[in-house]
């Protein structure tokens, strides 16, 4: 059933990531962001769409971004600061930058602090939408060190025996690299699924599996149903676990420990009080040789994946996948024949680059 | 219908707190135990008894801790070593020592890392059980910091997709503190239910709900089954979430991050490979005031607790709780009225007293 929240790839063009990257970069700079925060901005959408995160590339959310530097909802050029700092930790205000480049910042300052004492952990206030979660996760792979990125979000999931939301999908990333295998990447939102699947479906006028979403009760819905209509862009989501007996509380808590770790360990908030800007983030990096021997610990890795990706399938299914198996298999397949966009998106660039002054160069 | 699994409390006498600890560190004593460590050891499994979580408790796991002391699978009388160390990190070789003494003894030196510079993580290899993760995770509460405790376990968990389990129930335990409220404690398997419910489940002789466990082929059953037979005390287990459709490969995924930040980070493996002993750990404490202010920290911590045990009930629940809410409730009461044990437990105190030759001091 999940096939069908998969955008069709029939009227896809393919666009090769290097003109992508380029083009969002200038579109970004003509937008008042400082030329070297474009191109991180750029890289860090044109990587979610390489690994086929369309939800969180450039089809789906640079307009989002450049409407937000526009209407000052996202300060293109932040100033940001240090609220804090010990050897291991600190406290970036990120000014109402654009989350893109802040938790790059945020991740390399907590590389920077691995490096030097084994972990480093940076916490972002005043943060925005910092787009795909693993991106910043990911920064930690080539220092040899495990990432990690949390990051709060709007209050769309309910607590568990709840009627209304109270928490964001608020994801986890975790990035841990290997020898020979494809590095382990971890990024999901602890809610059941991530909310702009719901609006998938709204789109394509396909009904939910159960499980996904409450009634307006706050009663779980386990049969399948038609997309309600809401005037947020998708409805309220039940937390991981669905109901308290297949382990809501679970999915409700770590929901919990997220908006902890970025939104009230930060100083900001939690994503609950409206008004209240709600983008929280957390980062860290955790130095591998500060634990262990770092050739074993990959090694180690490489057994652990293949065991798992060895597991005999259940029936129907023809394979088990590794976390991240699948995005880095799609970033393979992308970076050699580019990135499949839509007729619409292409249009989209084509107008926005004329209204900009800047050349369209996507082909 | 979780209602049924908790055991009925009639047939249970009161014990208070003091006496079992006393009691449970004089038996930890006669079976090798040092004093100290004996101490710690009667702490950890008596705050699991007041909390509530009697699976981790004196009824369920002391004999089998006293057991495996005597049989050599625990080492009653560990050498702890640091293999390595930093100024943020340490690994911990815990020498088939106590679980619930060596993860304190990581978590102490998380803690005065933490205080050092900022944050502290502490691994454990060579590991046995840990009991009730929490415990060591709400040692950083009294020090104004967050507390992390993650334990890989033996391979009862299927990945998403495969047939046979290739990983632990490995929990992820945080604790952080509020001002007036009672602290956030979030403590969960990373799997749909912990093994041990199920286990129970079978001694009461009642159905498992859809789920929680998959066929003999790994294919989920939704609806409610009878326990089936295992030569293990219990079946494989669904990842949290149950089907793709519904997430489980989140709960796949956080249950590898925990092997690999306890397993591998150690050293040490992951808990498929059979014979090769599974329980690694790794601890961490985040010190609040190296990234915000302490008391704004509580008072925002109060707000959100407050907001979520406000959030108005869905229809058939009377109130949503906060995570650690219940347990902590628990606590108060058995603090005041003692600790419900059933005659079989009682009745297996007085015979492992007489044997081991020490006065019986429950009542």
């Amino acid at each position: 059933m999940l096939e069908q929240f998969k955008i069709p790839d029939a009227s896809a063009v393919r666009v090769h990531h290097t003109a992508l990257r380029k083009t969002t970069t200038v579109m970004f700079e003509k937008a008042g962001v400082p030329p070297d925060h474009a191109l991180i901005a750029a890289d860090a959408l044109v990587r979610a769409d390489l690994r086929g995160v369309d939800s969180h590339g450039v089809s789906n959310m640079l307009r989002v971004y450049l409407d937000h530097c526009k209407s000052g909802e996202i300060n293109p050029r932040p100033n940001f600061k240090v609220l804090r700092e010990t050897p291991s930790t600190a406290n970036l205000d990120s000014d109402t930058g654009l989350g893109l480049v802040a938790a790059p910042k945020a991740m390399e300052m907590a590389i920077r602090k691995a490096k030097d004492i084994g972990v480093g952990m940076v916490t972002v206030c005043n943060g925005r939408h910092l787009g795909m979660a693993s991106y910043h996760a990911m920064m930690a792979l080539d220092h040899d060190m495990i990432g990690v990125c949390v990051t709060s979000a709007a209050s769309t999931v309910l607590p568990t025996f709840g009627s209304v939301p109270r928490l964001g999908t608020n994801p986890i990333a975790v990035a841990a690299p290997a020898k020979r295998e494809p590095p382990f990447v971890f990024d999901a939102a602890t809610s059941v699924v991530a909310g702009n699947k719901i609006a998938i479906a709204k789109r394509l006028g396909i009904n939910l599996p159960g499980g996904w979403i409450p009634d307006d009760k706050g009663v779980p819905i386990m049969e399948e149903v038609v997309p309600p209509t809401t005037t947020y862009s998708y409805p309220a989501i039940l937390p991981l676990g669905s109901t308290r007996e297949m382990g809501s509380h679970k999915g409700y808590g770590l929901a919990c420990v997220v908006e902890i770790l970025s939104g009230i360990l930060s100083g900001g908030g939690y994503g609950v009080v409206p008004g209240r800007p709600y983008f929280y983030h957390m980062v860290a990096a955790y130095r591998i040789d500060a634990f262990t021997d770092i050739d074993g610990f990959k090694s180690m890795m490489d057994e652990f994946l293949q065991t798992l990706k060895e597991t005999p399938p259940s029936p129907g299914h023809d394979r088990v996948l590794a976390p991240g198996q699948l995005e880095w298999e799609t970033e393979q397949e992308r970076l050699a024949n580019g990135i499949p966009l839509h007729e619409e998106v292409i249009q989209w660039f084509q107008d926005a680059c004329n209204k900009m002054g800047i050349p369209y160069i996507l082909e």
